[in-house]
């Protein structure tokens, strides 16, 4: 079983890289896509980000085998329900959502008898819209696929299989763990980055312009995820809560315990914690996950 | 006034680069260097990092019109007293420490009567050691310069050419300016990217495995900063505790005001919070302070 007809609803960074990244690599699948935003249609159409935009996703749906919503999480609904009676019969259902209890809950009522199988690419840039996407995003990447249990093992597999053309890894799992996995791989270091750089922001002591100048002695790294999408990132803690207060509250108690040591000057408890998480970054680099250069490789080293 | 022989106590990435950024740039420069560690000292003549590994401190330093120690802040005062009978009469002395009032007080103290202008350029990667420096860390960065009241004008002036000519922009403050501005810049950061990373680590429900596969939702920008060099770090939080927990009780509480708006699920304030961050990143691209590529321009999305 291979999809024929892919249709994307929502032509952001992840939607218009899926659309490149199929006719890069899928050329012989049909591409069409739809977007709420007019301005996001004609710039879509403008980059061929899928080979018809379409000005209804009814019309983008019509005829597809595989639809992919690629919104915010809060806003699944909303883009289903327009396509619930559209829908090819056999058609599979999939989403590109950063949490995946919710919206396996919210497609699954949005479509009724519609085969829903949700996905997550672990891949983005701090980019957002119709001008963020690329064919690239998803290689060595790797997809979580959390099948319900009722899912047809000849559509999982499909899916698989597609997200492998497209240059990532699949690994399948229950949606409750992923929510898991993602609040500590994902939605805290959002979270966080999002405090630190609003905590900067808000200083009387030291001004703005020192803020961005002095950057580089590590500020600079939170403000890219800092720099994600807003409605994006508010819907993944609104429907993620429990997982991401959960890794917070772990996250609160181990920072205290580092203040404490700073507190009462324990050198010893500071060292063995930095020396600790350093071999967990090796890892990383090992399993081709992040860039081996030092500082990511950014331009200031390599004459950009 | 030029320096015509540059000392460099601590050949590590700092040093190293230094070294390397004279010899570039600064080619009528002499340079010596010396560091305790005899593999350090090897590796550097290896490289040639300056152009004459000492085998002490006090054979590095003479003649010296310029001494630069390039060692943790916790190891300044050993790393000075075995110079001071040695110093040329009218040297300067500086370094390249992170915090600046302890490092003023321990230099002045271990070389009573040498004129000590404390520097910092904030400037830097997750590397360290004898094979981590190279001659355009400087390249753009800020170096701050926290000269004493008593401070002589001309040499002022001449360290300020130095780091420029290392090509480096030049700033100048005082110490305890200087060691608010990088508690939040620099210090704060490190010990929340530390705090993540241990985190992440010790969790029982998701496996180290599954944090390093999934990394690239965002937690992989923290692991580089984490893989720092741990005594240097353990020696800033020690030598800059004040500022650090000040700004970490600033950050604390805009983090339970943003935990507080999960738990209540006020969609709102989290949108509002994440839409005023994205501009100081913006900022930080404009002054040249950050890679302006997505993602910092990694090798994932560039074909490497």
């Amino acid at each position: 079983m291979v999809f024929e007809r892919v249709a994307i609803i929502g032509l952001g960074l992840l939607g218009g890289s899926i659309g490149l990244a199929v006719q890069e690599f899928l050329p012989g699948t049909a591409t069409t896509g739809f977007d709420t935003d007019a301005e996001t249609r004609a710039r879509a159409d403008e980059r061929k980000l899928v080979a018809r935009v379409c000005e209804t996703a009814a019309e983008a749906v019509r005829d597809a085998d595989l639809v992919i919503f690629c919104v915010p999480v809060g806003a699944m609904a909303a883009a289903a329900a327009p396509v619930a009676a559209a829908l090819k019969p056999g058609a599979l259902v999939s989403d590109v959502g950063s949490s995946k209890q919710s919206v396996a809950r919210t497609l699954s009522e949005a479509l009724p008898g519609a085969a829903v199988i949700p996905a997550h690419p672990v891949a983005g840039t701090e980019n957002s819209g119709p001008d963020a996407g690329f064919a690239a995003l998803f290689r060595k990447r790797w997809c979580i696929i959390t099948p319900p249990d009722d899912a047809d093992p000849a559509q999982l597999a499909a899916l698989s299989a597609f997200w492998e053309a497209l240059g990532a890894k699949v690994e399948v799992m229950t949606a409750d763990h992923h929510d898991l996995v993602l609040a500590v791989t994902s939605h805290l270091p959002h979270l966080i980055a999002y405090t630190i750089v609003g905590t900067a922001s808000d200083l009387e002591e030291v001004t703005r312009s020192e803020v961005i100048k002095y950057s580089a002695g590590g500020f600079r790294d939170f403000t890219r995820i800092a720099a994600s999408d807003p409605t994006m990132w508010r819907d993944v803690f609104l429907s993620n809560r429990e997982a991401v207060l959960e890794m917070l509250q772990r996250f609160t108690e181990d920072l205290t315990a580092l203040q404490r040591a700073i507190r009462d000057r324990d050198g010893q408890a500071l060292f063995d914690q930095f020396t600790r998480t350093r071999a967990i970054r090796r890892s990383i680099i090992e399993e081709g996950q992040d860039d081996a250069r030092p500082d990511f490789g950014r331009s200031d080293h390599n004459g950009g």
